[in-house]
């Protein structure tokens, strides 16, 4: 399966995305800040979102829309993320839907909502209104979806896989996401809207989503924290005219593995795009005794601030992933543990090797850094996503409000 | 009680320290880096460890050492922490025990041994037998045994209290430490030596030692990584000639109080020093459901990149404080929390109030910024200690090794 680059989430037939500038923030930055992503026909819809106790006013609304497994629309707005707003919050989310369900044409009840910025400001739903209506939904908005609903991100993030169905049936899957800080696994670390023309049920539709997650978002972290707002929404409109996808099928494997790849192709643009990283970390841990030790083993390496200063400083001080590995929670015997970076290996069942020291700082100067551990216990293993902890990442999170 | 802010390990009567300057590192720093500690009779000894799964060589040498709840000094060297270095780590910390005890006339088994500094690298033996033969105990030596163990601390940290038992019994609980880097709880998060000249009866010492480090260093954080080789040592001699301190007795009290006292003001000096900190945070959770509860919410926030971030920017971007919070796994109904910046009340009952802005950033221009959460589910309430996040951090932590 190939990534299409240049697809998005208007790839799928029948999708159509659209945006305005209505200046949320409020600082007149100009770029485009309202987005509606919006099909021709209802969907299927899946969601999986933030676990944060403080979850913000569209999570509420969102996990209510799709109670029933279905929508047609979703609005999003970067430069607020409505959290922390109270009672107002919610009312705010449930008139950005009706605001679009009006200019769409539906039921306010079809509409997701997502949001996402600075906390604690009341949304500016003046400004929202002449947003929504000044938003013209078309099948080539993809890309300028994807700059919608950026914040601090400094690319858009996009991408669409093509995949042929074993009863011979060709559609799309396609997607978008945004999200550069507050990222942290447990769930989905930011707003991520995925789109697909295959009919699918919706029961596996949700829980091939949350298993996608589970590969792709949940393991990408930037900083430990976990946002109050982070949404992943799929829909599924059946504009390909395939018997839905069902759970257990030959097709649902074929569809889980394309909505996997494009997940964790999405996921790596979060990681890469980290505020101030300079460098994609790819932490994989091999030979756990279960998955679960191998994914917040992972996850901790790649999240671990002295890994993070490490890699962005070119030093090959593997003690630190092992410092990380140990405090994980992870079960593990220091004798028995591998270590390497890239392939080199500079600890073996526990021992420290002699290694090629030039090469190694030569190794971690490439724009993806491998760090691994073997464990040696079993057969689980996990790959997390991270990104390396420089002072631009300071400069972005010291100045974000003020 | 007040803190002898000039006092240290040699503060309490019979208690000997002394330091030399071996090169550990290599670097030629020319900062003493060997330092002994030596009670002039058999002590008491209480001790507690780190919890992470690659404890280095020198925590598994002290852990047998004091096993039987005695021990007499303890030998410590900053620049080379002795960890991930597998067989031959152990028996260097054996060595290490024997030079020393070979020096001050002791069994080696009664002797202590703490390390610090680089991940990896062999302690170079030879040195090391230099320094143990040079380092001179004295009954003065409390501020150069300070200086002695610090790697990049910017400051070197002590103070003592004077204590007075219910049976007018005066005695003196004393300590140094070090740590700025690689500290979170679970557990002592550094290097600390605690010294008394009161008799106290073993097991009541362990039980006291783990129940001051659990109010105090455990609730310190600067980066989340809990380090290989955290060690808080706690030796009593008697020298004093009181009745031994039992449990549960009047006694006990009054020691426990100076000990947490002690405690509490030698971890705030390892928080206000984090690496590249310019302020202290102290992060206060009131009103929660369970203890428990109480400390894992204040150490999430006080170990939030973004809080951290937001206290360096004078920003008072409360809505981290919430995220942080909602994300801890505490218990909490955002209906019911109330939020202040200092005596500032930014949300009430989950609703944002109206504040002066420029009143709070004011407020987060202080040297010690409070940060409280009331969550009004319980009685249980905690405080932690963390420091703001900068580029300083950053710089010092990319060119650690290189």
């Amino acid at each position: 399966m190939n990534i299409l680059t240049n697809g998005g989430v208007t790839t799928p037939k029948g999708f159509l995305a659209g945006t305005a500038y209505a200046d949320i923030k409020g600082n007149n930055a100009g770029k485009a800040d309202v987005a509606l992503l919006y099909s021709e026909q209802p969907c299927a819809a899946a969601g999986v979102f933030t676990q944060n106790k403080f979850s913000a006013a569209p999570v509420h609304w969102s996990k209510e829309v799709i109670a029933d497994g279905r929508a047609q629309a979703v609005v999003v707005n970067s430069g607020n993320a409505n959290a922390g707003t109270g009672d107002q919050g919610y009312r705010d989310s449930a008139q950005m839907a009706a605001l679009a369900a009006e200019h769409l044409g539906l039921d306010r009840h079809d509409v997701l909502v997502a949001s996402t910025g600075v906390i604690g400001v009341p949304l500016p739903m003046e400004r929202m209104r002449t947003g929504i209506a000044a938003s013209k939904p078309t099948a080539g908005g993809s890309q300028d979806f994807a700059v919608a609903i950026m914040t601090t991100d400094t690319v858009p993030k996009f991408g669409a896989v093509e995949v042929q169905l074993p009863d011979g049936t060709v559609g799309h899957i396609g997607g978008s996401c945004k999200g550069v800080g507050m990222i942290h696994p447990d769930m989905a670390t930011m707003l991520g809207f995925l789109t697909t023309d295959f009919a699918v049920e919706p029961q596996f539709l949700q829980q091939a989503l949350k298993a996608a997650a589970d590969r792709s978002f949940n393991m990408v972290t930037v900083d430990g924290d976990t946002s109050t707002n982070d949404t992943l929404l799929l829909l599924a409109n059946g504009a390909g005219g395939n018997p839905p996808i069902t759970r257990g099928s030959d097709a649902a494997a074929t569809f889980q593995d394309a909505l996997d790849e494009l997940c964790v192709y999405l996921c790596k643009k979060i990681a890469r795009d980290g505020e101030g990283a300079t460098k994609l970390i790819e932490a994989e841990v091999r030979g756990a005794l279960t998955l679960s030790d191998a994914r917040v083993a992972a996850r901790t390496i790649a999240s671990s601030p002295l890994v993070k200063t490490a890699v962005y400083g070119n030093d090959p001080n593997w003690g630190r992933l092992l410092a990380a590995a140990g405090r994980s929670g992870a079960e593990l015997d220091p004798t028995k543990v591998d270590a390497f970076i890239g392939d080199i290996c500079l600890m073996k069942a526990g021992q420290p090797q002699a290694y090629d020291h030039a090469l190694a700082v030569t190794t971690m100067k490439q724009e993806t850094v491998h760090l691994r551990l073997h464990l040696h216990l079993g057969d689980a293993h996990a790959t997390a996503w991270g990104c390396d902890l420089t002072e631009e990442y300071v400069h972005i999170n010291a100045d974000y409000t003020t």
